[in-house]
């Protein structure tokens, strides 16, 4: 797989796609005086897709975007984020600050607010200063420009706890045209599945409909986003946007058919570099692994016996050991909690490590141990459960649980 | 609460239960050459009653046990524990390991194999260096006794990443007589609920029917281990057994009554310093936090809340860090999973950290920091989240997630 623990290559004016503006500010919300302001336009209208988070606690900005979303019907000509605070579980005042925040956008941008969609990131709980947003907006959209240089300040201002910016482009013949798609991401903590994972924002010179593009998002948000996990916590206010400004020129995807598949794969490409991006970033990781659980009784079962996996203290501890401590994974596996009446047999499971048989017939495998070791000191570590009792399979990206995870997130803010 | 987090007070004459032997050696099977090979026997046939581990990986000495307590009829002369191996993932040659160790305690007993009970606890995958403890358990059962020393040498010898043994005792009047109840446990890792967790063994010198004694023992079982969590990893190998030898001369509990309900408290008293002892004792634990989850819809999506909260490691790393960092632990009760069709409003939510109230109505409420981070430096910090949306409660206690936990974890074999 490619390095996503380096940072993402520079972005190009080749990669850029046509039609959008981008900005950045320092506002003030941020202590350290770092960036914490991000502004993505459309020269004009542009189909809009969302996919917003899961959790039942959902932060103002996901409640304001979604009914924007509505209201617009599916057309948007910002994002404006903010980072630093995630402006959740602030109540009224909390939902006022979002709606002025993209009202502000509006009257700049000579467009409805509703064309704005917002988003937040940071700390949850604490009021937002609106006052410092409002008053960065005026110069944010005057000085925003269509440069590589531009969207790359843009991905560093959503970032909070990352360690380095996230984006990555495709490109595909659709509409006969040459389409681009970029898109960036910032997280690194409170990441799980269920989700359109933290924020993400996919921008796009094609032409799609409204209703192709929403599903689109979350077809390729399931295939991606929601299988990685660093945590297993599921944030407030995650939130994946994709903006077509049809400025290649194509003709608009407006059904099925091979424009439609090959935008589809190139969305797909982008957003599963963003997603892994995210989980080898994950607060303190050192390594990654590859959950795959094959020969299970169903996908679904396949899918929560990864997910036990992958979210197992023991099992992401391990990883970040290098120790091939296969025990953790078959009970961890075993516990898997389901839903009344499904289960699995673990009596045939296998194991495989890195690449090396570890465990058959539910029993140790004889193998070199140091071999073990040495390999799962690489950055990316495949770990294969096969129950051999069906055909349900999936797959979970997970990050090790190290020392540092522990630091980060034991003196985030006191 | 008591003290948790030192070492027990010590066992007297006055507390040990009449009618039991203890035993303890160091055979081998622990590199460090510490002891890892406890005995509890009964003078004469003693009523058992077992809960075992609900993962459906279960260890060879488990399935050996609960066979043996099956066709024993709910009797037992001893308990045989190993720590350092926990002789599962092991197949056949795993289940003839503990089935012969079983038949070598009850041919130097003079009893039946059946009425033997085995227990493993350790490292998942090995094979059972059985021939280590065949050549130890004549000795073993030689110079076993009745003195409090013995007690206590036993429950050390069941210890593998514990930093202290765990043991605690009761006593009340049942069948016309003082009985008396004392418990040992072992734990610190994979400590979850949904089982009868780690290994616990409670002997009593009460008199009761077999059946009370199970019944009772899974409804404590429900009560007490099974609402403390560490790691969330449910073990392959809990066992919590409990031995009655009728050895205080007592009448026979058989029926409900005030003699029934008087041993149900104190062997609950008994369970619950066990429990609380190994969540205090969870690896590299320096505070636990009690989760009391109050006003949610039924008892049900109360307790799935409670685990969200008490597993999630952002909640269990602010706990480290004694950081009232409430948002937290409302974006974990706001991803709880539920089954389909059930959910539950947060708009209510209300959250005490330490006594001190920091969120109302799903908002922030004004709170001294400092106030708050002092109060959560105590060992035992109560969090309490009201939902006001109906009358469902539960319990879960939890440790803190430090760096020390993922020293130990991730260093563990290699």
């Amino acid at each position: 797989m490619m390095d996503f623990f380096a940072d993402p290559v520079p972005v190009t004016v080749r990669s850029l796609p046509r039609g959008f503006k981008f900005g950045s500010a320092a506002c003030g919300i941020k202590k350290s005086g770092k960036p914490d302001l991000a502004l993505i336009t459309s020269d004009g209208a542009a189909t809009a897709a969302a996919v917003f988070t899961t959790n039942r606690v959902k932060a103002a900005p996901v409640l304001v975007s979604r009914q924007h979303l509505e209201s617009s019907g599916g057309v948007a000509r910002a994002i404006i984020a903010n980072s630093g605070n995630a402006n959740c579980a602030t109540g009224a005042k909390g939902i006022a600050a979002s709606r002025e925040t993209a009202a502000a956008v509006g009257r700049e941008l000579g467009c409805p607010s509703d064309q704005v969609l917002v988003c937040s990131t940071g700390v949850i709980g604490l009021p937002l200063e609106t006052d410092k947003i409002l008053s960065a907006v005026p110069s944010l959209v005057k000085h925003q420009n269509s440069t590589a240089g531009a969207y790359e300040s843009a991905a560093r201002a959503i970032m909070t706890t990352d360690a380095r910016p996230k984006w990555a482009s495709a490109s595909c013949r659709a509409g006969g045209k040459e389409v681009r798609l970029l898109g960036c991401a910032k997280g690194a903590g409170m990441i799980h599945p269920r989700m359109a994972t933290m924020l993400a924002f996919v921008v796009t010179d094609a032409a799609i409909t409204s209703r192709f593009a929403q599903r689109l998002l979350r077809e390729v948000a399931e295939r991606t986003f929601n299988t990685v996990t660093v945590d297993g916590d599921t944030s407030t206010n995650d939130t994946l946007i994709l903006l077509a400004s049809e400025a290649s020129g194509a003709r608009l995807i407006q059904r099925g058919g091979p424009d439609l598949q090959r935008f589809s794969r190139a969305l797909e490409s982008v957003c599963r570099d963003l997603a892994l991006a995210i989980v080898c970033d994950g607060e303190g990781a050192t390594r990654v692994a590859e959950i795959e659980v094959r020969g299970a009784p169903s996908d679904t079962i396949a899918a929560r016996i990864a997910r036990a996996i992958a979210t197992s203290p023991l099992v992401k501890t391990a990883i970040a050991g290098a120790d091939p401590n296969w025990g953790r994974i078959l009970a961890a596996a075993g516990a898997t909690p389901l839903p009344q009446g499904l289960t699995f047999d673990t009596a045939r499971a296998e194991i495989h490590l890195a690449g090396i048989t570890v465990c058959r017939s539910a029993q140790a495998h004889p193998f070199d141990e140091s071999a073990a070791h040495q390999k799962m000191l690489d950055r990316h570590v495949p770990i294969l459960v096969d129950f051999k009792s069906g055909r349900g399979r999936a797959t979970l990206w997970t990050s090790d649980f190290t020392e540092e995870y522990v630091r980060i997130n034991s003196s985030y803010r006191s």
